[in-house]
C-alpha cells in the first residue's frame, strides 16, 4: 500500500510499505477514506521537532473496518469508523476520569505498540489500529455520503480540540470569548463557543479568508491587532475588563501572553495549542487576577458521541475548515501548502 | 488609640496613633473586637517583603460599627461586622463577576486611600474602613457570642481563602482532595474540600498537632512525606494516578510543584498560596496531563454569605486555627509565636 513518510524537515515522500496485518487480537485493521494534515505535523515537516529517517506520519483519520482481531467486539468488518488522533482503551481510570489522551494503555500513530510492532501513519492506504474497541469510534445510523466527509473527519482531532479548549474555559450560555489563533482548531473553537451558548465571540485574526470563515461560524468580532493593541481592542469590546474566557489554540509565548493578557479577572483561558517550548506560565499575574488555566492535549475520542449529531445533521460545519484536497500521491504538496499558509488544512484521499 | 507598626524585618511595636475619623461619605469607624495575624504578614516581619518604617499592619479583623458617614446605608452604628483582608465596592463589574479582589475601586488596609487618607491597619482599636457598604459584612440574627468570635475572624481571610481553592479546583461530592499546606489556610480548605463533599481528603503536614487537627477537620489520610516521596505516597493511596483536585495553600516553588504533580490526569490544582517569587508555571507537563491550574488572592468578601451559617451553627469550626490568643499590646510576641511556628495562628483582642 501507499503511506506517508517523513525523512526529515521538508523531506515527504509517498512510498510503497508493506500492508498491515492484525498482529495481536485487539488489532483492526482500516482503509483510509481520509485524512489529513495537521498543524502540528508541521513541526517536523519545519525542522522545530527532530525527526527519525524513515517516520510513518499522520493521526488523523476515517475510514471502514477491512479485518478485526479475535478480541474486538464492538468494531465490525464494514464498520465506517472515526479514528481520534491517538490510541486509548477507553477503559482505563484516565479513560473513565475523560482523559483518553493519558490513557494507561496508550499509544501513537506511526509509532512502534506497546509489542514493538509498527503502528501506520495516518496518512496512508490502510492503518492497524490497536485497542479497536477502544480507539474507533463506529458512525451508525445513514450511510456516511460523500459530503460528509470532510465534517467526520474534523472529529478525529480539530472540531474535537476546539471543543475542549471551550470546555476547559467553561464556555457557557452568556459568555463572551475571545478565540486566539486563526487556524483550523481556533475557527473550531469560535463553533464550539457559540455551540456552547456564548453570545459575544470574538475571533483574533489577521487572514481575511480566515476571519471570514470565523464570522460564518459565529463570531461577532474579529481583532486583527496582536501584542498590547490587542489586548487593548479586547478590552475596548468587554467594558474594559477583558473576554470571561479565552481559548488559546496556537501555542506559541506570544500567544498565551495575549490570552492570559485578554481575559478578565476570575476567568479562564482554555488552552489546546501544544506548547512550543514554553512558556512558563506567569504565577504572580494569574495570582492576582484570578485568571486560571485550563486545558492541554485534547482528550477528542471522549468528545465524539456529543459532538457528531450536530456534524451529521449540518448544525455545524466543523469540516469547511479544509480548504483542500488532494490525492494522498499528493501529500508532499498538502505539506507545502500549509507550511506556506496557502492552505488552512489540506484533506487527503487514497 | 493603639494600632500596630511595622518598621522592619523583626520590628513590630504597638503604639498610640491618631483616633481614625470619617474622612470620606462612604467611610465606616469600627471598634475591632478581634483581629489576627496573618502567614503573609510574616512576609513582611521576616524581611522578605520590602517594609516602609511606620507601616501600619493587619488585614483581619471583625468588630462593632460607631460611626458611619452620610453615604452608608447598609452599615449602621451598633452592627456588628466582618471586614475582609481588602477594601471593595461590592458593584463593579468585578465585584459582581465573583473577583472583588480586583473591584475597581479597591483598596488596601494599612495603605493611603484613593484620596490619599491613611488606612488603618485591622491590628489596632479601631478601623476607619472605606466604602464600608461594600467592604463590611453585617452580622445578623442572634448577638455574637464570645465563642463565636474566632470562627467570625476567620471569615475575613483564612476561612475564605481555603474555600476558594476548594472552589477553584472544583471539588464535588465524591472528590479525592489532596492539600499542600497545614498552616491555618490550609486547615481551612481541610474543611472547605469535606463541606463540598469530598469523601477522601488527604493532608500533607508534618507536623502532629496539625496534622491531628486536619483529621478533626475532615481529613482522612495524612501524608508527611514531601517533594517525590509525597508525590509516590498520593499515588499510593489514588490508584497510581493522583488525587483529582490539590488545593495548594503555601506559595512556594516547592509546595507548587508538589500540588501539579499530585493532580490526576485531567484533575484541578486550586492555589491561594501567596506565590513567594515564583516559580513559573510548567506548561509542558501541565498540557501533557491536562491539569489545569486556577485560583489566586481570594474574594472572601463574597464567600461570607454562604459560609457564616454553617460557622455560626457550629456545623464547622475554623475558629480552631487560632490555638493563641494574646491582647493587642503583645502584638510583638503574636508576631514572634508565628514566626517561630509556636502557634498556627494568633488572634488578637484590643
Amino acid at each position: 500500500m501507499l503511506a506517508t513518510i517523513i525523512d526529515g524537515a521538508h523531506e515527504v515522500r509517498v512510498e510503497h510499505v508493506p500492508d498491515p496485518v492484525i498482529a495481536d487480537p485487539t488489532d483492526a485493521i482500516v482503509r483510509v477514506v481520509a485524512s489529513c494534515v495537521c498543524g502540528s505535523d508541521l513541526w517536523r515537516y519545519r525542522g522545530i521537532k527532530q525527526v527519525t529517517p524513515g517516520s510513518r506520519i499522520g493521526h488523523e483519520f476515517i475510514g471502514v473496518v477491512e479485518a478485526t482481531g479475535d478480541a474486538v467486539d464492538a468494531v465490525k468488518t464494514g464498520d465506517f469508523v472515526i479514528a481520534p488522533f491517538y490510541v486509548c482503551d477507553d477503559t482505563c481510570v484516565n479513560c473513565r476520569n475523560g482523559v483518553s489522551t493519558s490513557c494507561l494503555a496508550g499509544e501513537s500513530w506511526g509509532a512502534l505498540d506497546r509489542n514493538g510492532v509498527q503502528v501506520d501513519g495516518g496518512q496512508g492506504e490502510r492503518v492497524r489500529v490497536p485497542l479497536a474497541d477502544g480507539t474507533l469510534f463506529v458512525v451508525d445510523g445513514d450511510p456516511v455520503r460523500t459530503e460528509e466527509i470532510p465534517g467526520l473527519l474534523s472529529l478525529s482531532d480539530v472540531m474535537g480540540t476546539g471543543h475542549h479548549a471551550a470546555v476547559s474555559a467553561g464556555v457557557g450560555p452568556g459568555d463572551t470569548v475571545a478565540v486566539v489563533g486563526d487556524g483550523a482548531v481556533g475557527l473550531c473553537a469560535v463553533i464550539a463557543a457559540k455551540r456552547l451558548g456564548a453570545t459575544t465571540i470574538i475571533a483574533m485574526s489577521r487572514h481575511e479568508d480566515r476571519a471570514a470563515l470565523a464570522r460564518e461560524f459565529g463570531a461577532t468580532h474579529v481583532v486583527p491587532e496582536r501584542g498590547d493593541e490587542g489586548v487593548a481592542r479586547i478590552r475596548e469590546l468587554t467594558g474594559g475588563i477583558g473576554a470571561d474566557r479565552v481559548l488559546e489554540c496556537v501555542g506559541t509565548k506570544e500567544s498565551m501572553d495575549q490570552a492570559i493578557r485578554s481575559t478578565r479577572p476570575g476567568g479562564m483561558v482554555g488552552y489546546v495549542g501544544v506548547p512550543a517550548g514554553g512558556p512558563e506560565l506567569p504565577i504572580g499575574r494569574l495570582f492576582g487576577t484570578n485568571v486560571g488555566v485550563n486545558g492541554g492535549v485534547a482528550p477528542v475520542r471522549g468528545y465524539i458521541p456529543e459532538l457528531i449529531d450536530d456534524v451529521r445533521s449540518g448544525r455545524i460545519h466543523p469540516g469547511r475548515v479544509f480548504d483542500l484536497e488532494l490525492p494522498l500521491v499528493d501529500a508532499p504538496e498538502a505539506y507545502a501548502a500549509m507550511d506556506e499558509r496557502r492552505a488552512i488544512k489540506v484533506l487527503l484521499r487514497p
